[in-house]
């Protein structure tokens, strides 16, 4: 019970802080902000040998983790080279508070625009990975947004040596040190207080990491979430695709990164397409070392396949596996997709121009692609610099979050004396 | 027990179908929604009869209602009449479906749009007003949504008579009559599943109602929520403002219409007004009926007026009501705001626009004014048309909701063969 009351208490006095930061950071020019950003990814140039010290320790602890979770969690010189780069890059984005967005003149003369501003304190909860505690700071700063991060409790020296480097920017650029904070306690129940708002002073969180964590977040949440949940994403070979551009495409969409959520995970070739080609295509993946589960049709067409489940077009393997099915036609491709897809990105590979814009227009993904990889569905390849993620919700934000999307808006009216009639 | 299953069973029969009648909707070309629309303001006016027949039952049912909650639930010829050309001026709008709302090209040649898309299913829960169900369903339908209805049980006949005239313009136009549904059950646990998602069928619940009913749903909702909570609205008159425009000003933020949610409920007069405005001000609000509840510097000012509390500078009268505090200068009008207010829309008038553009700026509420009326926070006067409220949250839309706000969008990626390198 005292536990309670003295976390209760510390969580108390995170909030109050993010939400007198955010108060500062909305009005910080962008100039104050990239100072900060810059300085920041001097410290942690600067604070190499203390991140890397304190990453050994986080190593070191032994915490029964795969081989696959130590090597997220590890990092080296070029890792930590990367995040101060990663850092000075935000520094380098357009600003995105004060945008503009809309503008128009009422008949009355009221002068009405629609103005970017900052959504105010992010609450940023994620598993092990060091460096999300430098990439997430540095969009939540950029878009003037104070932040409280939670990391994996695996990281936790990591990320006090980081955040030690980012408060050093902040306060080089004269910006309150609360605008970016960690929640050091390795207590879950933070978490859960986290989930609450903290007395109303998080207007937002953001979970980045596996299923069981976004359910959490969205179960518990009392407060807007912004999640990024699964991707199922499909490409969908059409009878009229080109056989080079199917090739590359697929090979590329399921094996360039397996490991990420825009990969593909389901290939549906049309029931039109030539032979030849559903077999070559099939042939390029397994020679890459791709895993095939498919259909009766497919395994009869490619004897390597091994059966493909119910539950195979339900998964998001992100590794070498794939699940390939036949369809028959554009309308059974989206069937399938709306059935089995989480919405989130989709590909169809077509020289046909009416059955892509049938494709683009009827799925209700955040990301639909005619001819190009699903692997695309990405903030940096979309032209917006660096993202928190890929929004899977429908509300506020679809597809890459980066900063513009860590923005809301609010209409500022110039009149001359106006009252309504 | 049977019977809470009967309920969620009766109740995942209207997600489910909403959900399905979303799919179609999505695709419905402009000329049909408004086709649908069209005709069920014809059925509104052609069932006026039937419709204010079940409105006298309702009012009959005497369930102990103030008399003006009986004027909210009250019909005649002519609301009926305002019913249908409401229904009718959301089919005027322009269609907020398939928008491109930015494009763009990547040096790879992938050619990005963000396309505008309906959100899916909505769940609206409001209190007596009859003719919400009316514009509500509107709103939703030429937004492209699904919407599931859940009004108070004293116009659930009222309600069901609108239904029958909306679903008869579905019908005419060939869309699925689940593309508008009411509970029709007064079970209050019906409200606590639609907060639970129907089974993920649900996109987005609004609530329209009173604090108590935004409260809960806030409280007990697992899906996205777009709240319009109180308005708190303030008028800061500034030592430059122009005498002429204050006064117009002042009167009508706040008695133009006192049961607003964008009504004036404070009003700060800056130290350095001139005392013949604020007592002119003040005279012109009592001489219409107005309280004033003052600090002991209006008191000194204003005999007549009432001792303000701590509580008054927290409360919407939603009446002839005004809480009225003297500050010294913008910085401290500001201050008071933050505090006090509920970020929904707040005025300063002057002359000095240095001192106008720093309100402007430093405020974060929906929506700030520069010398006009708190009342013309409202979507028709934005030039937006119909609205189904004023978001006062930060995620998604804040400030009038109108047929664009109650749509998201997609990413439609089109490109020539484009893989990741």
């Amino acid at each position: 019970m005292n536990d309670n009351k003295e976390l209760a208490a510390q969580m108390c006095v995170l909030g109050v802080g993010a939400r007198d930061a955010a108060r500062a950071l909305r009005e910080a020019p962008a100039e104050t902000k990239n100072k900060a950003l810059k300085a920041a990814a001097k410290a942690v140039r600067e604070s190499a040998a203390a991140i890397l010290a304190a990453n050994s320790e986080d190593m070191a602890r032994d915490a029964g983790l795969t081989p696959a979770l130590l090597d997220r969690l590890m990092l080296d010189e070029k890792r930590v080279e990367a995040m101060a780069k990663g850092v000075e890059a935000v520094a380098e984005l357009p600003d995105p508070v004060g945008r503009v967005l809309a503008r128009w003149t009422r008949p009355n003369g009221l002068d009405i625009s629609r103005v970017a501003t900052p959504i105010g304190v992010i609450g940023i909860i994620y598993e092990s990975r060091p460096n999300v505690t430098a990439d997430a700071a540095a969009l939540c700063l950029k878009s003037g947004n104070a932040v409280i991060l939670r990391g994996g409790s695996e990281s936790a020296r990591s990320a006090a040596a980081i955040l030690c480097a980012l408060q050093a920017g902040l306060k080089a650029a004269g910006l309150p040190a609360e605008a970016i904070q960690l929640v050091r306690t390795t207590d879950r129940a933070a978490v859960g207080l986290m989930l609450t708002g903290l007395n109303g002073t998080i207007d937002l969180i953001i979970p980045r990491g596996g299923k069981s964590l976004v359910g959490r977040v969205q179960n518990e949440a009392r407060v807007p979430v912004l999640a990024h949940l699964e991707g199922i994403c499909h490409t969908y070979v059409h009878a009229a695709a080109d056989p080079a551009k199917a090739r590359a495409v697929v090979v590329n969409a399921k094996l360039r990164r397996t490991g990420i959520c825009g990969a593909t995970e389901t290939l549906l070739l049309d029931a039109k397409c030539p032979r030849e080609l559903a077999v070559q295509i099939l042939e390029d993946l397994a020679a890459k070392g791709c895993e095939i589960r498919g259909d009766e049709t497919i395994r009869a067409l490619f004897p390597a396949a091994k059966p493909a489940s119910e539950e195979d077009w339900h998964t998001e393997y992100l590794d070498a596996i794939l699940s390939v099915k036949v369809v028959d036609g554009v309308e059974a491709a989206i069937r399938h997709i709306e059935t089995y897809g989480s919405h989130h990105t989709e590909a169809i590979i077509t020289e046909d121009a009416a059955a892509a814009e049938r494709f683009l227009s009827a799925l209700d993904s955040a990301i639909v692609l005619w001819n190009a990889s699903t692997q695309f569905a990405d903030g940096g390849e979309f032209g917006m610099g660096a993202e928190i993620g890929i929004g899977t919700g429908k509300l506020h934000a679809r597809g890459p979050v980066g900063v513009e999307q860590l923005t809301t808006f609010k209409y500022v009216v110039r009149g001359s004396g106006q009252v309504r009639p």
